[in-house]
């Protein structure tokens, strides 16, 4: 134990427990509308295998597909290890509250050898962070001032008119709030701070829920611990709206230019 | 029993027994290089769960994970029910051989009610399918011979040159060889028709494996059906190669410009 101040992120992300069976406990920090922010969920589940003894190698994928709204309060960890291979290894986790399953997800995780590499989707346009306004409508939930969430255009413009903007498209700074070292667990998180696309390409609040969250990582921890605690540019968009679901698709990267993840989520909306 | 001939596709997808557990046979029709196509291993995952009796709406999301290679011969799959809610169902689904587990799957379900809806992504431009070629490379593994598969720009130059073409995107005709009425089951096989993307940049083959593939539906049964067995446009392209891995996004379209699916995959690459 150090007196030195525990991050509200690593706080919300502690897990007590052994033999694929853990528990941890929703903050109140990283709240939603109701229950959790889907990403504090998705590192947590995420955080049990990188914690387990028998983990290998850095995650490589990760789907988490949320079944039941959490609740704030307790919930327990279950992972499974289906499978080792050479360089590559797959976890079944789930997380569970009173017998109820919240949610499930599935992972990959690899060891990598340096190979040929390309980066093909085009580096996004952003002007510098401190020329993008941080202006957040206040009655936004608690989870999103844990975040320096500064978009292209500006925040408050994003809702400032409900006509269909016919583009959902926003190009954002995004940091942990206080900065945070970069790791797995906080690039998950950062994986959904986008605001929900029907919101930014409506410009109207509704009812939301992401059903599944799919990360796909690109580099390993050595890099992410390279980065340290800068902030990072993410862009997110959708392909289709309709029937009570829309999907996103979204990039985070380094000022620099690296690709860190890309990542996707289908999300309901009541419409 | 009919005498009239089984499409191929549906022999591959034959499954026998009941109470979450069922038995399969990999078809030599969807032989890979290796073992069978992924796609027809996502697509009788999938149909585990169309065929049980509790299941409920139609696929929304779902994730497969290639734990190992699958072996010629049979095989069995494990379904379980997660969670039911009023309009959305959780699965985890698996394929094992002599105990060996080779994939798993999640798959989310739903019940989904007419809103408001906009297609963002632009429909994917190509020439007449009678005006794009339809040579594969004699080499190419059994499945490739069970569709259609007709390349904007033309197929058999797709491998004329082993230079880096700095894109891997294509824009293609897809069908099923003989045609066969649309469903989800063979719309989540072509998901994964397309060349792998590190073929296509480099103009070279290499030895390649899909670790992980997710699928998000954007359409019910009754739209798969009103389409009937005509040939689909397929567009796909990476964003970021490196460190043996690359990932993969691609839509499947109606030529009429209806998106059926969004598909993404992150595969392995000895380069």
């Amino acid at each position: 134990m150090t007196n030195k101040k525990t991050h509200p992120f690593d706080e919300a992300l502690q897990l007590s427990g052994a033999n694929n069976s853990y528990s941890g406990h929703t903050s109140p920090a990283y709240a939603n509308m109701r229950g959790p922010f889907g990403g504090i969920t998705a590192a947590v589940l995420l955080k049990a295998i990188l914690e387990h003894p028998e983990h290998l190698g850095d995650p490589l994928s990760l789907t988490v597909n949320y079944a039941a709204p959490v609740q704030d309060g307790a919930f327990t960890i279950q992972t499974q290890l289906m499978r080792t291979n050479r360089s590559t290894q797959h976890w079944f986790v789930t997380l569970a509250q009173a017998e109820t399953i919240a949610a499930t997800a599935t992972a990959v995780f690899a060891k990598r050898r340096p190979t040929w590499g390309a980066t093909e989707r085009p580096f996004p346009t952003i002007p510098p962070m401190e020329q993008c306004d941080s202006l957040l409508p206040s009655f936004l939930p608690p989870w999103t001032k844990q975040y320096e969430l500064r978009l292209k255009g500006g925040t408050a413009k994003l809702f400032a008119s409900d006509a269909d903007k016919g583009s959902s498209e926003t190009v954002q700074w995004i940091q942990d709030k206080p900065p945070r070292l970069l790791d797995f667990a906080s690039l998950t998180a950062i994986c959904d701070v986008f605001f929900p696309r029907i919101f930014v390409r409506l410009g109207q609040f509704m009812p939301i829920g992401t059903v599944s969250l799919t990360i796909y990582f690109h580099v390993d921890a050595a890099t992410l611990s390279a980065h340290g605690d800068a902030p990072l540019i993410g862009a997110a968009r959708a392909n289709r709206f309709g029937n009570s679901y829309f999907d996103q698709a979204a990039e985070i990267w380094t000022p620099a230019g690296n690709l860190l993840a890309t990542t996707h989520q289908i999300v309901y909306f009541k419409g």
